[in-house]
């Protein structure tokens, strides 16, 4: 990595309703991870999501959404890049998952879990937040040291959202070190 | 479903070694699944997936492997079809999940267990086989009633094979009913 | 290619209305295929290629449709393997165009070109049928040596249906080497 | 559109050799494109593909990479975007023409030429540039008004560079009008 070089960080959350303290939490995640000056990779414009992206639209950074077939028509702020995948919703993650240098998860349902897997079983460190309402606090109990018994990737879970975005600023030195994303796990 | 159709298994297992008891398991798993001719469809023709597509070959059964583009070019037994499908590993694993009437894991890593989940988040019926040396065993214990807080499929958690086998023969009844696979979960 | 394996054939064709003749073409070209008792592969269950589909299914040929996203949901023959690929159409039809040792295309407007340009594209050997009544026999005309300057596969103009069939049964040998489908072309 | 919307361009371009004039009339392309603040989605960092990268960097212009899996490890300018999309060439070309308002081809072989079909299938206008050296260049005399009979989309065949993009700046305006990309053609 240059020093020039600009994080790609995928973030996965919750599609659907989302308390107060899940809104503000993404935000603060955000404006943390703005220091670093990101690329953020989300999935889409609703949700918990979309809470990122105005966030990180406010702040000027980067924004790039992997939009699944089924919602490809969202309208997201001016300069928030569309990539209309042509895919289904859980194959649109898998360049979300692949693109970032490190995925940090917000909170959310199995969607989101996936996501999760997916950037471990490719080899990148995910940061998953915890204390949300989401299913992805189960994560901690049932796998706190990783999703099987390979350790393919580190797996971080921090309930601060602050800790949560450096982390992700610092993971940018674990980037795949070539065209592949390791053996089929 | 009308009387003469194939009910279309996915089947997820693992891709590397296994012991001699999880190979004589998905031996018994497919010699009891043939009862209902079915269509089995695998992510490849390695590890344990190997062992059920070379049963299942001896039976005659129908079987489409989802290769994903980091090995395409194995060399399955004549009669069995090879989709390459220019993906890599996860992506794969997308229609592999969603091309069948229900998805059974024989055991594996955390590429069974992110078909497991797709499976679940499309709506599908997913029938674990516990009991196994592997960390998909796991799941029964985290996720007891599903993996998410959503139940939008059934998660059934068995330790037979034929059992295992039963069910996915009878699982049929819950294709989806439209073009699409459900919500961004 | 072993003397038990069978070829696997990319079979392109149109996805709406067609004449009589078109049909009976095609009704030909699988009747005369079907000497290599080969694994057919199309696209879908609607316009030439149902024809396609119901004229192998009566033979006892093995079938596969690569459906897009937006009808995953036709009901094909019993024993007609349907993979819902999760995708729009274009993106359905690379696995299509890839899983074959040879693409045919029996008649149709752009989507059965890209089809023929995509199999082109990697390497396959591809017969193009003419005469028929589609934008497809207009591709002899400009391309008559290959779709660009690399020629990097065959092709085969050719207006017979019986032809057809048996540059598509020989066309085995012509398989991808490894695990890759060439250069960025 | 409202007012702010970024015009998001397809952009199709050589993976190879190309020669002085090729490179020459790719920046004027860029610079005139540069006018309306486009985002440039491209399929990679190497042959016309590149320099139409630099040149955008070089004009502060937001770009984004639909890298294929074979090639994902390049190493573009900072602030480019690197979507790994995890698929083959051809697989990526999907989400390419289907997230522009627009799809540009700056010259071309049959990767080109594939993009250029895939965006009129999906309903884009695209702009084709003449007088390259490449086999793009004969799409004009074979399909001077469309690709096939259907005209699902404008095609427009210029030769000055400043043309086609004050085109592509001006083709914001056929967005899809919702989720799908039409029918299966």
């Amino acid at each position: 990595m240059t020093i020039n070089r600009h994080v790609q960080i995928s973030v996965a959350a919750h599609s659907g309703d989302y308390s107060k303290e899940d809104e503000e939490r993404a935000r603060v995640f955000v404006r943390e991870a703005a220091k670093c000056n990101p690329i953020l990779i989300l999935g889409g414009y609703w949700g918990l999501m979309k809470v990122v992206v105005d966030e990180a639209y406010g702040l000027g950074l980067k924004v790039v959404l992997m939009l699944p077939m089924e919602k490809e028509s969202v309208d997201p702020p001016p300069g928030v890049i569309s990539i209309r995948t042509g895919m289904e919703y859980r194959a649109r993650s898998v360049p979300l998952a692949r693109s970032g240098d490190v995925l940090v998860a917000l909170g959310g349902e199995v969607g989101t879990m996936i996501e999760v897997l997916m950037a471990y079983a490719m080899g990148k460190p995910v940061v998953v937040l915890t204390g949300s309402n989401f299913s992805t606090d189960g994560l901690a109990a049932s796998f706190p040291n990783g999703f099987d018994r390979r350790r393919t990737a580190p797996v971080n879970y921090v309930d601060d959202p602050i800790k949560a975005a450096q982390l992700a600023c610092s993971g940018a030195g674990a980037r795949l070190a070539g065209d592949w994303g390791g053996e089929d796990v």
